[in-house]
């Protein structure tokens, strides 16, 4: 887990946000495909593409989106959607092997998702979720996740190509939310060595004033449990630099190349 | 732990600094009360007092920094000298009982510091080091604090009255400082889990461009290691609201409340 290796997954390219909504619904390319290369610019090394929740339009709307991302980048797609079909032609259309987001304890995704995941060699985010509920101790969790790597390997999915997140829940109303996710992660961590994580962090300050000290917190702590990637916003600098101050602090930026590179490009100014 | 009980040292009453060396030169006392009043305003639990390194000049400017600061507060003093000779004066001086900044591994500090802290049922700094140098492995820096645990359990020193200090290298010469520092507090907290952390942050990111994005970072993962005393300026803002923002996100801060009163009180404008 090198500084460098922290992959980003770039959030801005989702269809519940409703400018992004607006833009699938008016084909507005212009506007998808400055998301796309500012997001791939500012150094993602995925990138989210989320075409909103309306079941029978989703096919269309997020091969639209993939064939509008992929005219502008190369930067590999995270397919976001719990629609088997929808994926199923959305993998069609992509030029490189996508992230799937996402799969879970949920039998339902289990049994139509996974069996794309496997045939296509792909990468993929797993919640620490079953259908009902985000379970509330990392105990619970765990357990979750013991489940899912039970079916991702017995369908051949490599435990490298599993991103696992153990899922944000809003401190304003789980003050525990921040000990039981980093509890998750050590714990899936040290059962399974090389699976991935990552996670959404904003919803953490949902609610509190100040958001941005509560996310940076959060995503410093995060890294420091073993976080190796992120859903985020790539363009916001505050998160950038403190992911990159966290990796200096954290030994993991060799001679500080990538905090002064960043420095002399102006990420701290 | 709680988020109100990370006991800020500050340390801005240093007479190794340029500033603070001329006031007590010039017997400036305004100076020094207000940088006792401004710290004690800002939430420190504890006011560092060094009167410099000039030997034959030290207990009397060190006693003159104390009636000075305990003029305008009744903040406790944390006496920072190596020297007890003025240690032993300073002692006589101080209305509340303070803490004694420092002892380590070092024979003579153990042999001629240790009583004086013993006797006068002060906290104490337990630097993990030796008389010679910085132990490059967290190995050698617990080896270190076993020795001195030993000293100061034999003088009957309550455990909970050492604040150790791990120490904080400069990352860009030791590119793992922070590990360092962090496998130091982990398995020092196991071994003597009543004993309090603190450390000097900033030397962390001596040299390095942006330093407040890696104090902040170091603040941060140290927080979560178990540090739970810091020495620092409590009126940098920016390090004040990373604190606030970790406790929340460790889920120390019931209710979010000690955040949301710093947020209306100004202190993330």
């Amino acid at each position: 887990m090198k500084g460098e290796c922290v992959e980003i997954i770039g959030e801005k390219i989702n269809g519940t946000r409703k400018r992004v909504a607006q833009a699938i619904a008016e084909r507005d390319a212009d506007f998808i495909c400055q998301l796309a290369r500012s997001q791939a610019e500012a150094g993602a090394a995925w990138l989210d593409v989320n075409a909103g929740t309306h079941p029978e339009q989703e096919p269309d709307d997020l091969v639209w989106l993939i064939e509008n991302v992929q005219a502008v980048t190369d930067t590999p797609l995270c397919l976001d959607s719990a629609n088997p079909q929808a994926l199923a032609v959305a993998i069609e259309a992509v030029d490189k092997t996508p992230m799937i987001n996402s799969i879970s304890g949920e039998p339902d995704r289990l049994e139509n998702i996974l069996p794309l995941v496997a045939e296509h060699g792909c990468c993929v985010i797993a919640l620490a979720m079953s259908a009902t509920r985000v379970p509330e101790t990392s105990e619970e969790r765990v357990a979750v996740i013991h489940k899912v790597m039970e079916a991702t390997r017995a369908a051949g999915v490599l435990d490298e190509h599993i991103y696992v997140d153990p899922l944000v829940m809003t401190v304003g109303t789980c003050l525990q939310s921040g000990p039981v996710f980093f509890d998750t992660l050590r714990a899936v961590h040290a059962a399974y060595p090389e699976v991935h994580f990552t996670a959404g962090l904003s919803n953490i300050s949902f609610g509190l004033p100040a958001r941005s000290y509560i996310n940076r917190a959060f995503l410093t702590l995060a890294l420091g449990a073993g976080l190796d990637s992120a859903i985020l916003d790539p363009l916001d600098q505050d998160l950038r630099a403190a992911l990159l101050a966290a990796e200096v602090v954290l030994g993991r930026d060799d001679y500080c190349l990538n905090y002064t590179r960043a420095y002399r490009a102006g990420l701290f100014d």
